[in-house]
């Protein structure tokens, strides 16, 4: 039954077998075989190799195993190894011997590689639209809260108030930066590599670049030594996955700590939470943790397929099998996290009132305040310190810097070494003039530079992502 | 039909149920579950909280749904989500609404954490059985070539003659730490969560030391908060199998190598080897380079299970899920590959005649050579230094050591600064007494030390191996 | 210069030198390498290669040494490539050409195994120190807030109430398990590869047990092959201790959150803060976000190790080199990451109040009042989701579970096929019975089993880990 | 001495100092830091926040601090934690107050980010510069030795012949890609975050445009959020760093095998090759066995970053520091790997003879049989069988493909239920038409297609590598 039988005696080792058979994994390329093997055929009509109508027949049998396919009739027999020996052996069964020329002039390394360059174009496709649609979901949650003011944390703990559709906003950059890397990856995998044999090119003269232009592709590879134990794509696009889903587990992270009721900045509906078998009063977040979780396993997977790599000599080895199951549930795993965040997303509640109170705290506007003093002069350093000293008189008193009395702010001014510090502290209208530097709405309005939370600043962002994205 | 659905409207979003269901993955765990409840049942029957009658309809429910797993009767239905959920209302529909007494006093995550750990140690148990099968294997293997002399191997160049059967010992000792490795992660595993509730212990006065030793376990864990988040069983059992892994990769990377037809040290068995589509004259060793290649795979799950776990607060989090899939599947991996390679070794075919070309190869006497230049009062540096004199005139010459002229012998010895050497160079015997040195024989029998290559030393190392395994 | 010249014509390639050069991270194997020498000199004596003088001569220079080592008087030449050859070096400066003997009957291989051995057996030492006084910290934290009670979380969500004492305990617990592991791998650690050569044993008869013992070792290694090639020990210890990472990620984690305002749970000292060159409000727990950061480190150098073994054939290749830089960072990040732990545990302010208010957050009682209704009969499948209806309740009227109407908890009951339900919804008592379930006192006082949360069970954990810990 | 003193009482705990010091890492960054600093001073200055006086002596400083640097006479103080905070005390020791303003406008983070980003720029192309003189060293050596013959390996299974130089130039491409990847990260990379603020954006009105400019970025960041915590630069060179280093430890590979006496294919010069400590025999490849083992320190390392960003909240978080750390060492083992592996190259000395040998093993012209057989309108899959059994004949005889015997080319073609097959089975010519398309010549000039190992097609690509890199 193996198409390698001439030189073997008796049959495989049952569990040698199981070992070896990837057919429960490779299945997934079935289609993407069928289109590499309908161009191949046509190629060797265009070489002579095969006559018209044995072209006709073959390409007219491998139409109709796609049909079966997509339908779901075509029986898999785990028996036959792989998906590609399944298809031949199906392709025979349907057009009789002409199915023993389809493998001229191919090996199973071209075959797979090219296989696997069209369904990673394909999929590559499906998760750009996947983001762009977590995206639109940022970019709407955005404009339905556009004065919603928050603390932005570094360290996590407050630093300076913030838009909340800022914050959504530096999420569609990081989108945008992963869209990026996969249309990179998609491009520099979007070569063919048929036409290269098991490792020395093949043995008849194919006019690969016809063929390659047929698939879809830019151009043939260069090199068959390459061309048969090349994985870069997978790797490379493994890359930009894993970062991407680290992207989304930044995310995941806030919205599980947002949702706990000391925050409660949000909450997810309830049909994107989860409750408990024991304890009736959780609503838990579990889609969310789940994405964090799950951006371990696609590290796990790109630091596999390295490891997997490392050291092997040229031209294929059987390792190379074991490319496929983690380009498979990594990109499965960002296609579900994408959408399923984007359910979260659209259907988010936010509270606006806790996002406000919780500005109030945390002496957001003290680099506003230390801003201001530079504009009278203080040096940086020196209103950077006296700032500080007011935070931590403020902090004894349990009170907000806007509410310290007018000495309070001379006498930390008093103490600086700055000169232009001592000659503030005596100004009559210093108490009124640091008070009204030291509003949120003041903070927020600072910082009017691009890229800055200052209102018409996150405005213009925002209406520049809705007409990219054509929303 | 969700067993936590009183505070929740509206139905799940199909994407997110989608998203969090385990059922494919967590379906292995069905008789390790059905085990830990009936022990719960059990204990909530000695606890008052089940009369004797409850106790004996959940039991018989219980026992029924094992023996339906185990027959394959049982039908999964994955809009339960679980395993746990499968079963609590197979259960529900076996013996109606005393099943919904069943989660008295247990959450989802003491009963998960007993279920999981209730597997790892049949689990464990059956890769000891198998890490002893290849060691089996390989001291029989060991033992049919008793005598078999080759190149001793460092940066895999030639180094010094060993025994072939001193080289399969070295693995029979990895596979031996491989096995208390595990051992010691089964110990630590081996305690009972049974009984921590959600996170703060069961609200029910739960006797869980006999709860505990009527499932093996050896004793209770002693902290609720602990036991609710705890994974270090999983990380620990992943990371014996992971070195365990690259043991056998370290083989697998041997058995490719060696059956290059430049070695022709051995052959893989038909049963046990591989063709190629395209190329008639293949024979690849697959089933090894598998065994390297999935090494990578239970590395990088052994690297996503601790990035998964990096940086979670205390108690359980969804995130946890993903714990069993990296397990399941690199113990599954180390299994078939024990498997698979006991297989291999069993029935490997080794050319005697072609290591033992090799071994005369590439100068492996030339220690033997200092050594005994050291037996006459030279210094090991300079003799060391005059037997690397030595190799350069045979390299020169395209000879072996022993084939060198007595002249050449005095000559490298006299070019040394060590005041015996330049005695030596004028002994008359020199050559003759270098030249017996210089031979294989002799060289392996110097090295009579415990652990040594020496053939009496490996006999014996041999003889207790088969004596410990019971060959 | 080099010890290995005598075949060799010309000089390294500087390049090549710079890339093979191993002086600056080896150098912290010289005191151990000093030791293993004084042994193996005397080992020699023994077997009578070396004369009673020489002994004295080389073992008197090697103690030399060993002082100019910890003084720090010894001078590094980076042209001698690795603290071994700067070691032999300095041993014939100050000895003369007896030196030149010193390396009879040993290896690069076996010696470099053993001085990294005698290396991991004091580290691993002082981790275990360490990881004690961690312990000692979160112990009498826990002693001077023996009452506070915080919510217990899963998902981030708060569960139920617990003991602050009770969650700091949990750490105890998993630092005795790595306590455990880390005695594990020095247990198999601790054997002497002195005597195994390059690969095929040393070349005379040395007595390798009484060498071991003088070491310490609790038996010599048992096959030269193996010996030569062995880093378990390195790989069983870096997964030790990156488990140990990954526990005290958990707890910076906490800390991270709980000190941003919101929570407030703790503040970190002034001296175990950080602020900000811009922001003057900032008060940032670095400390705890690079233990959690370093933790990713220490899981890649985990993956870079087993990564750097996979796929070598036996005997020492020199990529094994690569296995000290991994085990001395990861070593060095863990140690500090305890240390610098125990000092902010021991210094935290810990904001009972605010932990007691969040206790009333969230419903924490909620599976405290369903246990109290199947005390009353109802299966706890049905009082589940009579609580979580409760719960929908006093969350649309914004109060907590206990402040219901009774006819509020009637109706619930109601609602329920639980005959038994139906049954206690008409009891007058039901108010005062279901109130007096929900409050947080009567939720941890429920947790009375091994390892939970209720007060008495915590106190005498507590008080079994003060004295284990000698406090 | 801090500069955020001002809120914090007492001094930092010495072991918190120095578990948070980053100086030994980040001093990397000093050239840079003050390129971004004299940028900054200047938009200061445009933006009417420092006198042209004050520009003039902040620039001039910086200047000076750049030669100090350059020559080496800057001293760094540990006390002073990082290379920023170092820098801005010796611009104050060397210019006085004014250096308190530097700060102006400015956060230490967009300020780390800004020079790490230049440092990514210059780096990289470095290595870009070391890759292309990698290429060069491997197009010249296949220069030289245009017509060698050897076995192409599949499976490390002799395949096909294929040209010594064809082989070469498959490592061309791979470094191509990856000079692409690595430009393709640098233009991601090339954007300014100055003025990026801590997390708000600047709270003055900086023009960043320009800024971006002068620093040769492309453009400034769209959103302060996103600039304050992203990494992506960062990940995504390590990527393209660790596959190229996993390209580079596949050439390391080979090398260490084919240096074995038994392949004996190079020879890697004395320059290059490393001796043993005890066996005077030893040649070893160490560079080549370190490249190999440094892929799996870079590996780890891209793991490691990616595991330190899962989960963290947006904004900067003190675990980014571990960022450096990471890039700093893979960028400079792939440069350092390059560099050592083009002098490897550039004095490989390769034993033409032998890969001729090896090239007569292992059936290698096979497939070049079986395409013939096509020719004479044979099926593929019936002629894979035929040559399949002709192989089994001549493995069994012991002798070459070309030495069977008519009768036994036309025995195994009767053998074939292909009508094609039993027909030429009778053809009287039929030996000789085997025997020539048997030859390693013929085999070689079948595979005449794009990226073939057909003479001429290798010719071609050479040639065309040979311009492209100005050879």
């Amino acid at each position: 039954m193996k198409t390698w039988g001439g030189r073997f005696e008796g049959q495989p080792d049952p569990a040698a077998a199981d070992f070896t058979r990837s057919l429960e994994i490779d299945v997934e390329l079935a289609l993407d075989d069928i289109a590499g093997s309908i161009a191949h055929v046509r190629g060797l009509g265009r070489a002579g190799l095969l006559t018209d109508p044995e072209v006709e027949a073959l390409v007219g049998g491998l139409e109709g195993l796609r049909a079966d396919v997509e339908d779901g009739s075509l029986e898999w027999d785990p028996a036959l190894e792989d998906v590609h020996m399944n298809l031949e052996f199906a392709l025979e069964a349907r057009v009789g011997p002409v199915a023993r020329k389809l493998h001229t002039g191919r090996s199973r390394n071209d075959q797979v590689s090219t296989g696997l360059r069209l369904w990673l174009r394909r999929t590559v496709d499906s998760l750009d639209d996947a983001a762009v649609g977590l995206e639109r979901a940022l970019v709407g949650l955005a404009a339905r809260h556009p004065d919603a003011v928050m603390p932005g944390h570094t360290h996590v703990q407050p630093a300076q108030p913030v838009l909340f559709a800022h914050h959504l906003l530096a999420y569609v950059e990081m989108l945008e930066r992963d869209r990026g890397r996969v249309a990179d990856a998609r491009r520099r995998a979007n070569v063919s590599p048929l036409g290269s044999g098991a490792i020395a090119g093949a043995g008849f003269p194919l006019d690969r670049e016809t063929t390659a232009a047929e698939l879809g592709f830019e151009s043939g590879t260069r090199n068959s030594i390459d061309a048969s134990g090349d994985r870069d794509f997978v790797v490379e696009t493994l890359a930009a996955v894993a970062l991407g889903m680290v992207h989304l587990s930044r995310l995941a992270e806030e919205l599980v700590w947002w949702s706990n009721p000391r925050f409660g900045f949000v909450r997810l509906a309830d049909a994107h939470s989860t409750g408990s078998s024991m304890l009736p009063n959780k609503r838990n977040p579990d889609v969310a943790e789940l994405v964090r979780g799950r951006t371990a396993d696609v590290i796990g997977r790109l630091t596999a397929t390295l490891a997997m790599l490392k050291g092997l000599p040229l031209g294929y080895q059987r390792d190379l099998q074991e490319d496929k199951a983690p380009l498979f549930a990594a990109t499965r795993t960002l296609r579900a996290s994408l959408d399923v965040l984007t359910g979260v997303m659209e259907s988010l509640v936010v509270d606006e009132a806790r996002l406000q109170a919780a500005a109030a705290e945390g002496y957001l506007t003290a680099v506003a305040l230390a801003d201001a003093l530079v504009e009278r002069g203080i040096a940086f350093r020196s209103a950077h310190h006296v700032v500080g000293r007011l935070v931590r008189v403020a902090e004894g008193r349990g009170v907000g810097l806007a509410a310290l009395e007018g000495a309070e702010y001379a006498a930390a001014l008093a103490e600086s070494d700055d000169p232009a510090a001592a000659k503030l502290a005596s100004d009559p209208e210093l108490g009124a003039f640091l008070r009204a530097a030291a509003t949120v709405d003041g903070a927020l309005a600072r910082c009017d530079v691009i890229g800055g939370t200052a209102p018409r600043r996150v405005q213009a962002e925002l209406a520049a992502a809705a007409e990219r994205l054509g929303i």
